[in-house]
């Protein structure tokens, strides 16, 4: 029995036909769960359920959340697949080396961009690796031949687990995101009441490195309520003095 | 620089634009050489050009043939890419396995039937493998993400060769394919002369395997003419003998 699949995630799609191909995509290497960030023709889509002939029970089961935020809460580990390198201290890894270091233990997302622009740096931030599929100079794969490949490196690698897929001893300790929603909202604020970030232009590329930064880590819950606390320690200290 | 890459040879295409999806899924991998086979639609096809969008060169110099025997003349070892097994006594690999074993010393095929259909048993018969893509237990990969796995995979393999890639010593001696439709032609005409074949309905399947057979050893032009010379050596015995 192959490992738990992963979820993925397609933020901000646009046709319904991609959504259900992406459907009928996924059925083909036992993805099961899909997850639609703020469908920009609405929910439920006559056309996607349509495009995924075969794969209705994935279109129909698919849960539609209002921003990214909510959509990965409860995972724990989240690839973004993108196009083209971007500007982030994030790893990049192929399909194949994703596929592979997948753990089983893990609640996982494959996150997609909406087709042309691509996912944005806020939500690529979100997520811990960057996959970019391998390709010619000029890549224009759609959103459904990139959840092709890396559907098919995950199948392959769950029929066929090499080194990996079986639980490292702290995998489970990784925390949802939410717990990293959490922390950040925390932190924000604080930061923002001491006027960290001086100037609002240069805050958003500031607080990305942070958050990058701490992510890198993959935190347990309970790392991460240690962090709070320190936070909240320093953050008293600062309204005391004042 | 990687090898030669492979020519991609879609046999009764259906939708122009499947045939535009499929350029443009060759463009990402550096595929550049486009066979059509009968295309149901005709040729030039205005919706395949649309949907090329940024593969139109692959489009535009695609070359049509009337039929399979004709695209795969000069081609020295055919893969043909079927969503079922066949009952054939050829060889099946995955993807990847073809990938690694191509050599960039052979003219080599990557052959997809029509949409919905598949190659017909005569078209499979000629090529020498089998390429079957893992996949769950309901396969429904269309045309164009069937070439983007393949390849997906011939790029990779091209990219980062691994054990195979360079060329065995005899590469350069297999025989193009119109060798063997000769041969073929000969035997078959010689063959029927001597009522061989007895029952009609048998034919068929009988002179599949006998193709099979003589196709797998991946003989030379030289070798070709040997055993064409020995055809008629005891073609010409035989009808001494009358």
């Amino acid at each position: 029995v192959p490992p738990a699949p992963p979820v993925i995630i397609l933020v901000r799609p646009q046709l319904g036909e991609n959504i259900g191909a992406v459907a009928r995509a996924m059925s083909n290497f036992g993805l099961t769960e899909l997850r639609l960030v703020a469908p920009r023709d609405g929910w439920p889509n006559k056309r996607a359920l349509e495009t995924a002939s075969g794969a209705d029970a994935i279109i129909e089961a698919a849960k539609v959340y209002p921003d990214f935020a909510a959509a990965i809460a409860d995972i724990q580990v989240a690839y973004a697949t993108t196009a083209r390198p971007r500007d982030m201290a994030k790893r990049v890894v192929t399909p194949e080396v994703a596929a592979q270091e997948m753990s089983a233990a893990l609640r996982i997302a494959l996150v997609f961009g909406p087709e042309r622009t691509g996912l944005e740096n806020e939500e690529i931030n979100w997520c811990d690796t960057l996959i970019t599929i391998p390709t010619a100079e000029k890549a224009s794969l759609n959103l459904a031949q990139s959840v092709v490949v890396v559907g098919y490196e995950w199948w392959k690698a769950a029929c066929h687990p090499t080194q990996a897929l079986h639980p490292s001893p702290d995998d489970n300790n990784v925390a949802p995101k939410a717990d990293y929603q959490a922390l950040f909202d925390h932190l924000e604020t604080c930061l923002d009441a001491g006027d960290y970030f001086r100037t609002p232009t240069k805050k958003t590329l500031m607080w990305q490195n942070i958050r990058t930064m701490l992510l890198r880590g993959q935190w347990s819950s309970q790392e991460i309520q240690t962090f709070r606390g320190m936070v909240r320690n320093l953050w008293e200290q600062r309204s005391e003095r004042k």
